[in-house]
């Protein structure tokens, strides 16, 4: 039976999911949710993820959500397949997998998406981008930068010179980013712009890509 | 070589780092960092963490931060002894154990912070807590909190009827909350309340509490 992932090829979080089942080359069935008609906050979504949000993985019995979560379990279950995206049976790389992608969660994260949320998504809902919010999270996201580009001075990718689950949390919303007028900081910054170009053209991100319509000009 | 741990006993990553290292009796030094001095800020202990935070696991010449890497690294690493974090070999509980370790990270965790942080920590820097800043995180809390006595009424820990990581990492924050007068959030939510007694009466949370004295009267 084929894993079933819940979710919109435009979401965020949705993508980071499907780029990792995609770098896995795992057969998966993407069942629509309608956000925008607010199915995942109606009972039969919230038995599936008590917090109402998208993506959530069913492999079989086994219920999943958080796409981090997600992306880890794939990652374990399909290990013999596709691309090391863990660094199994290397524990110290691994651990440095672990080490950015928590970066990713609580530094990256809360810094960009207010950008995406308020640029692309809050005019999709009738509202207008807030500027100083923009403006807060873009100061938060510039310093966040700079470590990159420090770090990935001396390695390939950011947890060493090897692509992994790290490295592919970051696409969802850095691709949106890019839509965007503070593109720039990535463009300005020489080592991270090459870094997302390398990890942008991987076969399973530019996957991904052909769904995510936010932002696209009509 | 033990393990030497940066931080300091009073910071909330710092215990959730020490409390798994007591969980598994792994031996390790802990070495202060003068946080209050700006010590964190400073070129030493920027080149091993860039983002200027404790704490820092160093395990020989691997060095590590963000602290929900150390402890999934010492979990895995130290899989053998002491209290099983992770759900070895079980690749469905080892799975629902990252979705609660997830929630944690994006749900729990942002809600929580800013009411410790503005009610026990702002004083110590000379601040008055910021009343709306309080406000909006518990209504946040609250409907985190929701969900947990949900959970928690079918499953005695989050992930399942196992005690993990998923668990452990809420220790800090909620330790400091029941220092407030926001303890109630806790204490009016049976199963809550009944997983927090269990949480937090273990030998390793017990231990690393005796050092955390933010909130605690003169």
């Amino acid at each position: 039976m084929a894993l079933k992932l819940y979710g919109l090829p435009m979401s965020t979080c949705t993508t980071r999911a499907m780029a990792c089942l995609h770098e896995k080359g795992v057969d998966f069935e993407l069942v629509p949710v309608q956000l925008f008609g607010g199915e995942h906050k109606h009972p039969p979504f919230l038995a599936k993820n008590p917090f109402g949000q998208v993506p959530v993985l069913e492999d079989g019995d086994l219920t999943l959500f958080e796409s981090r979560a997600i992306t880890s379990y794939v990652a374990e279950k399909f290990k013999e397949t596709g691309t090391d995206l863990v660094r199994h049976g290397n524990l110290k790389e691994a651990a440095l997998v672990k080490v950015w992608m928590e970066v990713e969660s609580h530094h990256f994260n809360g810094a960009i998406s207010p950008i995406v949320h308020e640029y692309l998504v809050a005019p999709l809902l009738g509202k207008t981008p807030d500027q100083a919010v923009i403006d807060a999270a873009s100061e938060k996201l510039g310093k966040v930068l700079d470590v990159y580009e420090s770090k990935l001075s001396s390695t390939k990718y950011l947890a060493g010179d090897f692509f992994s689950l790290a490295d592919l949390h970051h696409h969802a919303y850095t691709f949106y980013l890019m839509r965007t007028p503070w593109a720039s900081m990535v463009n300005d910054r020489p080592n991270v712009k090459a870094w997302w170009e390398d990890i942008s053209s991987r076969p399973a991100t530019k996957k991904v890509a052909e769904g995510m319509t936010f932002g696209e000009k009509k």
